[in-house]
């Protein structure tokens, strides 16, 4: 078959800062998923796109052509309206967990499509998978029962959506180009799109733990997310929430799901609970049920039925007890005084020495390797007094752990008021 | 072995506009050359250094890098000392031919490691390789004994130089990532520094035929080029030259070969005659002959005499008729008045495509094809009159050759003044 474009004449149009046409867009990323443009010829354009930029209309038939290299999913059988929350990720992020639950228990459906953790923040996947029994890989027709049924699945990404995104993504991650808004927004955007979710609520991170650093970069990446899911007819909205410091106060697998079953039994920190119930008011929103308050749900174990129930479908023990790591070892505060920053990197990439993520992905983690926070900023601390427990099946962890944590806290003296801002920062919708 | 750096780090660092270290820059160049850098890796870099730049540092690091991936030759053994020249490539550019013998003739060593054509600039060996029995493959010893009795050789590079530029360079070929200065100068002088030559002269085209278009970036690639040469201990002087129009009256093989023995009969066209003076007179004052004046030489047979040892000791008959075309057929004037303008880049495509040239590295070329001009820019013109004769093997190529030349030439009205310039346009020693 003869080839409608050249990669070397797409490759120069964009170095050269002109834009690309839409055919050449669905040339180039048809092309590159059939084996035709070489994958030194896509790192060299994602390199030319990243230093260059694209614009809407780019971005958008980016979007669309990795969204036409695979299949897409039609919830359009269901009885129930849906609504899918996507994180951009961060540390002690377990939202997920209390939340597709809370959700679920008002008759909106929510398909959480989730994947595994690579580097410093934790996977959805990886969290669930420390319940004793539970599975996360389902057919799409166990799926879509499951949704019918309880309202509320997590489950592993098929393979069959937007697999150009797939093989686009772990090139990215070889070659320096991850950190572009106009990918980042149409890898994100591609699989939601395809997956055929009517609602979509993005929880884009901002602060030193997220991948956006900065308020303007992270308010970018929401905008764009919301134009692409919006255009393609999806009701999208997104809340900038903060990731300074990390949310709740565990960072772990069996820990983070310690801490949402507190969530969903009416207890458990409260930037927790305040961040799952601001996404809960925008997805049941977005799903046509604007005039519901999901709080009561957490406090009458409404919540905690349709969680039990969601874990139990896919073969997980609600009441089984969860994995505890073998060793444990303190931090303690240095000094006397209010814990003005608790640092979400330094958090997550402890959490992830001491096993609870992954270097590369055919790694596995540990289920009850973490950190436990004891405190977090605004809290009056005392020198001496723990203020983290590092937990890990493997002590020679420990030391690698620690370091990470040398510069994470910040004690000021007595007196001085900690900025503590509240943890959604933003709404673009 | 346990790698010095993370190839995604020095990627990064020049993304986001840092400048390399020197051992980041060793240790790419290395571990790309071994392997251990991938190739989609190199190319985002070189689109990062394309589009980021580097500093006169990093680009003298990169070009020592590569030279030390390979061999490097020793000329100090000879008696004479030697002088290199080296064109960026132009249409109908055969001024080596008659340039290394007659520089040759006085005392100086001249080794001219040459390549083969790619697109529509023509290969000195291409061109060599008209002649009957000259054969461009030479063992070092060979090229050394040639070096010292005749004084003249021109032949093909060894893979030992420098093999990190023959595998980037190929990578930069198919991924957009060619026109980039510092990449460009690297490339060439790290070849030209680990041939072991003491003085070079350098030939920087520029113009619609050349590779750099414009004066300055012209200019940017000469400084930069000279500074590596100097710093690694080379006498390096450029000229910059006009590369608007086909230098001489012929673009192809055996076509250049008849008119640069012309040139070293007296004769042949004012504007090849001019440059080869012009180069030779850098070469000698770079070997130490700065008060020699080679124009003598042409006129009265010592180049010729050269040519012709030069040419037998590598195998070829200065004696035997050159192939010729089957095929001719004439382009004719379109109108009276004077030719103000005829394109380089058009005669160098139509050439091309008449088989003069080769789109891929494992093409033959035709010796006898190419473009004859009957006139250049200043000469009046009469319409219906021959303006150029196209020869070739393969006749139906004769129409897309005419296509490349649709708009290769202007004729103003008799009376305005063709603007000529000379064709040395500037010097950056």
């Amino acid at each position: 078959m003869t080839e409608r474009f050249d990669a070397v004449d797409v490759i120069r149009t964009k170095r050269d800062r002109g834009e690309l046409s839409d055919d050449q867009i669905d040339w180039v990323v048809d092309a590159y998923t059939r084996g035709v443009v070489a994958e030194e010829q896509m790192s060299a354009l994602a390199m030319a796109i990243l230093l260059n930029g694209m614009s809407r209309r780019e971005i958008a038939r980016w979007t669309a052509a990795m969204i036409a290299t695979g299949e897409r999913m039609d919830f359009s059988s269901l009885s129930r309206p849906t609504a899918d929350k996507h994180s951009t990720g961060g540390v002690g992020d377990k939202i997920t967990l209390p939340l597709a639950p809370l959700v679920a228990t008002f008759g909106v459906a929510v398909p959480q499509l989730s994947g595994r953790g690579l580097g410093h923040t934790g996977g959805t996947l990886d969290k669930l998978e420390a319940i004793p029994g539970w599975r996360a890989a389902l057919s799409n027709e166990e799926m879509l029962a499951q949704l019918e049924e309880v309202g509320a699945v997590v489950c592993q990404a098929g393979s069959g959506l937007a697999p150009a995104d797939r093989k686009l993504y772990a090139l990215r991650d070889v070659t320096g180009t991850v950190e572009s808004i106009p990918l980042i927004a149409s890898s994100i955007m591609s699989k939601k799109i395809a997956e055929g979710t009517g609602a979509l609520v993005l929880d884009v991170k901002v602060g030193s733990g997220a991948f956006m650093k900065s308020l303007d970069d992270a308010r970018e990446l929401a905008r764009t997310m919301v134009d692409l899911g919006t255009d393609a007819g999806v009701r999208t909205v997104a809340l900038l929430t903060d990731m300074s410091t990390p949310l709740g106060l565990t960072a772990g697998n069996a820990l983070e799901v310690r801490e949402s079953v507190e969530v969903l039994a009416g207890g458990g920190p409260p930037d927790v609970v305040a961040l799952t119930l601001a996404l809960a008011r925008e997805m049941l929103a977005a799903a046509g049920k604007p005039d519901v308050d999901p709080a009561p749900a957490l406090a009458d174990g409404r919540a905690m039925d349709t969680w039990r129930r969601m874990i139990a479908a896919q073969g997980g023990d609600p009441d089984a007890p969860l994995p505890v790591a073998r060793h444990t070892e303190q931090v303690l505060a240095p000094a006397d005084g209010v814990l003005v920053r608790l640092d979400a990197l330094a958090v997550g990439v402890a959490a992830w020495r001491l096993g609870a993520g992954r270097a590369r992905r055919d790694e596995d983690v540990q289920a009850g390797a973490g950190v436990e926070m004891h405190a977090k900023p605004g809290a009056v601390v005392r020198a001496g007094e723990p203020l983290m427990t590092l937990h890990t099946d493997t002590p020679e962890r420990f030391e690698r752990a620690k370091d990470a944590l040398a510069d994470a806290v910040t004690i000021a003296p007595e007196g001085d008021r900690a900025a503590v801002g509240p943890v959604v920062i933003e709404r673009v919708g």
